[in-house]
This record gives structure tokens, C-alpha cells and sequence, in this order.
């Protein structure tokens, strides 16, 4: 759990981080969030210069009400209402970003993407997320789920995953997939870094797994090349360290399956912020409202 | 080939048509499309009521200058610049949107989804059309190729497809695809509506072809909820004439396979307007330029 107080040109001016704790309560959770928050101010020479906290948080959001509505990895805020209560006990205005879209905001802001119009932010990490820029702007969806390229089907009888479907491309293309993958071809490593490792050693059954997740990655990126026509898509996330490993398939498979005109257009690059992305976008969101 | 003299308000005031030539030129279509135009306009009281011509084209168009780019149905008025044909020889000023962009604008002016902000229109024709409404208006993307749904894959090693990649949606859920499923399993039919009254009549291998078609139609859905959010999806093309016979089908697929919120926002409906969708839309996109 990262928290930083956040400049309006971008500059962090002081930082403070923690472990999210296993199996807290609920407002276990929020005191935490708010002593790091508190942390941070402390840290600032004018206190008052905070105008707002910004939140990025992995979880679907009632944009109308800040209820946390479904947080997978975070059970226990689910039903909080984390705006309402960020804002009473730091006393000042609270705004609540989806994690991933905040990481495209972010990234469309200062990083990556910075100024493009179109963009698809994809984050590679324990699932596999993404955030949407259309016309400049963060494009959330009615419910604020909007984004989730996670679960597009890339294997139509493929591995059952989490959200009831299966073959989401969340199976094949997050750190997760690629450690169940290297186990299932016999490396019995315990992280997808592990696997990456191996592959940059030279062994060829982690060179395959990345192989076949930059193949299933490619079959996903394509199509939303063909529905959206990006101007770029911006790959972050702890997987995006294999990049040498898989972006070759990724666009091999994206110049195969996508129109010409969309797949010539489409720039797919990796992130530039690193973790610090959803901390700006949240920033950016609660600046730019 | 269809030509309408369209009111503000949408209303057809005099229509013309006529089958698209085989083989021609592309001046004998520029031609012909003219005509037509012409036909429409000699019908009205006051010819001079006519403010602009729009042009709703199967075709990739280059928005800076009116160029046709790509039009794999009508190959002759590829490198055509149509708008300055249409406004040089008509006298008014002219629009071009891309045809499945102008059913959803049209859908979304009078028909099925009108007044929502975010929807996706697909048509079913001889291929898998796509366009959408997004934030109310229509998102074309940076090179006017957004909205081809038709060529997200939904079976990694299918079908080859003419747009070079494998198992997209269009090979299993347009018409041509329809005919070719229900041959491969015995059924010697020449059209889609074949199929359609076959299994209407209870052919238990004709209704086979429709759940098949209807999964992957499904899956196709599915993974475009999950990315869009979007209020409604508008199902048109001739294929839609089937609905009892996979609606269902893709209802279940989008249920399992997209998050549940976005699965219960999204309405999945029939088009309201059938072949005037596309006039429509180009009248409605002519007048809000």
C-alpha cells in the first residue's frame, strides 16, 4: 500500500508505503491508509497545501455513492465507503480512481502515452488489468468497469478463471498464468521473475511459456486494435519485465490479426512509471474534477 | 444500392434504389450513385431543400480528404474520393461515414438505442460489421477503423479469415458463415435464411449451426462487455432474422463469461431500423457536422 503527496505538475513531494495486512478488517485497512496519508502531510512544509486525497484502488466503484463495490485481493473493503471516510477523517475532499484506470491516467498524463488521445494501458501483474483513454479523456463505462481486458476470451474452452468465464486472457498473460504455466511444462519455480530468469538463462521451456503468453496477449491486444484503433498500448505491471521474451509474438500476432491501417497506427510499448502510475492518475483524476 | 431524401427529423421523403454493378468501373458506381441522388431529389416539392449529400460507405475512409481506402466489397472505388465526387456533382456540400458506423449513429438517433451514451451496433450481413457509440457520440478512432468487431477472435485456430487472421467472430456469426457451418455438417443451403427456416422447422442440424454460431457470437460479446461497459447492444444484418435461434445462447455465454455488472447493464437487442439504419445515419452524422 503506496501513498504519496502528489504535486499539481506531478512531483511526489513525500512518500510512504506498507504491507497491505492479510486478513485485516475492513477498517484495519482505512486506519492504515489514513496514518500513511497522515505520514505523508506530516512530511510537507504547509500542511494546508494538501487540497485533496486521491485514492487508486483495485476494486469495481459506485462513482455515485464511493462505495467499494468488488475487490478480489481486498475483500474486507468491500461495502466500505472509502470516499466518505477518507474525506471525514483527513478532512479534506476525497476522490476514488479504479487502480487500473488510474494507471492509465497516469501514464496518459506524464508517462507513456503522454498526450495521446486513444490509449489502452494493459497492467501484467497478479491478474492482468487495464484502463482506457478515449478522446483524452479516462473512459470508466456506466458501472466504472469498463477496461477489464483481462477477461477477453482468448482460449474459448480454455483454463476457468476467476470471474466465472474461461480462456480470459487474465489466465495466460498475468504472473499468476505464467508460473501455473511454467509448472505445468515441469519448472517448479515460484514466481513469474523466476521464469523470466530462466528464460533470459537460456532455458527453453520458460522461453515457450512466454512464447505462448505473448502469443495469447497478441490475440487479445488484436482485437481491441480492431474495436478501438489506439493511437498506443501501454504495458506495465511485474510480467512487463519478460518484455525481450514475449513482444516479438505479441506483434507478430497483432500484425496477423488486426486490419493494416489500426495495427500500422498502434504503438505497444511498456510503461514508464513503473508503480508509481495509479498514484498520479488518482492525483490527475481528483485534479482534473 | 439505396438512396433517400432524409428530413431533420429523420423522416424519408423520397427514396431510390438500385443493385450495385457487378464488375464496374468505379466512375459507372460514382455514376449510378448520382443518379440515384438526383432521382431522390427531383422528387421533392422544392429541390433546393437539399443542404448536403452523406454517403454511409463499407469502406475505411481517410477523413482528412475524402479518400475511400479500403473496400473489400466494392474494390473499384478504392483511391475514389468520394466526397469531392458526391459534392462536385451534386452541388452540395457531402459527409462520408463508414456504413456500420452509420447504423449505430442511426440506431442510436431512431432506433433501438436512442438517447443512450454508450452503445455498440453489429451487423450480421455476408460479413461481421461493427460501430459505437460512445459518450453519445460516435468513435470512429484515429484511422475511422474502430468498431470491427467482427474481426475479434473468438477460436484462436479457426477459420482462416480474409483479413489475414484466424477464428474471428466473422467466421462463424455472418451469413456467409452461417451457410458454410450449417455444409460442413451436411446441409447443402445456399443462404442463411435457408438455415434460419430449416431450423424454424425443426432441424435439429440447422439449429445446431445457430448455438454454434451464437456461442461465438457470445464469446465475441462477452469480451467487448467486459472492455466496454456499454448500455446496449444493437443486433442487425440479415442474420439477426434468426434471433429465436441464438439469443439465448449468446445471453448464457455473455452471463458466464463477462463480470456481472457490466452482464446485467448491458441490453442485447435487435436493430429497429433495419436496411434505413445506414441512411439514417449518415443524414444524422451529415447534420450534426
Amino acid at each position: 500500500m503506496r501513498v504519496a503527496a502528489v504535486g499539481e505538475d506531478g512531483t511526489l513531494h513525500s512518500r510512504a508505503r506498507a504491507e497491505t495486512p492479510k486478513g485485516a478488517l475492513g477498517s484495519n485497512v482505512v486506519d492504515l491508509i489514513v496514518q500513511l496519508a497522515e505520514d505523508c502531510r506530516a512530511e510537507l512544509t504547509n500542511r494546508s497545501d494538501v487540497l485533496a486525497v486521491a485514492a487508486a484502488v483495485p476494486a469495481i466503484i459506485d462513482a455515485e455513492t464511493g462505495v467499494l463495490i468488488k475487490l478480489p485481493n481486498l475483500r474486507c473493503l468491500e461495502g466500505v465507503n472509502l470516499r466518505d471516510e477518507l474525506s471525514r477523517r483527513l478532512g479534506v475532499e476525497a476522490f476514488l480512481e479504479n487502480d487500473a484506470t488510474a494507471a492509465a491516467i497516469g501514464e496518459n498524463w506524464l508517462g507513456a502515452s503522454r498526450g495521446l488521445d486513444d490509449s489502452i494501458c494493459v497492467t501484467l501483474g497478479t491478474g492482468v488489468g487495464g484502463g482506457l483513454i478515449i478522446n483524452g479523456l479516462p473512459f470508466r463505462g456506466k458501472d466504472g468497469t469498463a477496461g477489464e481486458v483481462g477477461h477477453i476470451c482468448v482460449e474459448p474452452e480454455g483454463v476457468q478463471c476467476g470471474c466465472g468465464g474461461r480462456g480470459c486472457l487474465e489466465q495466460y498473460a498475468s504472473a499468476t498464468a505464467v508460473t501455473r504455466m511454467a509448472r505445468e511444462d515441469g519448472l517448479m519455480f515460484d514466481t513469474a521473475i523466476d521464469v523470466c530468469d530462466a528464460a533470459a538463462a537460456g532455458n527453453d521451456i520458460a522461453s515457450g511459456v512466454f512464447r505462448r503468453m505473448g502469443s495469447c496477449l497478441g490475440i487479445g491486444l488484436a482485437g481491441l486494435i480492431n474495436v478501438l484503433n489506439p493511437e498506443m498500448i501501454v504495458i506495465g505491471g511485474g510480467v512487463a519485465a519478460a518484455w525481450d521474451h514475449f513482444i516479438d509474438i505479441v506483434r507478430k500476432e497483432v500484425m496477423t490479426r488486426s486490419f493494416r491501417e489500426p495495427a500500422e497506427r498502434v504503438k505497444i510499448v511498456r510503461a514508464e512509471l513503473g508503480d508509481d502510475a495509479g498514484i498520479l492518475g488518482a492525483a490527475r483524476s481528483a485534479l482534473s474534477r
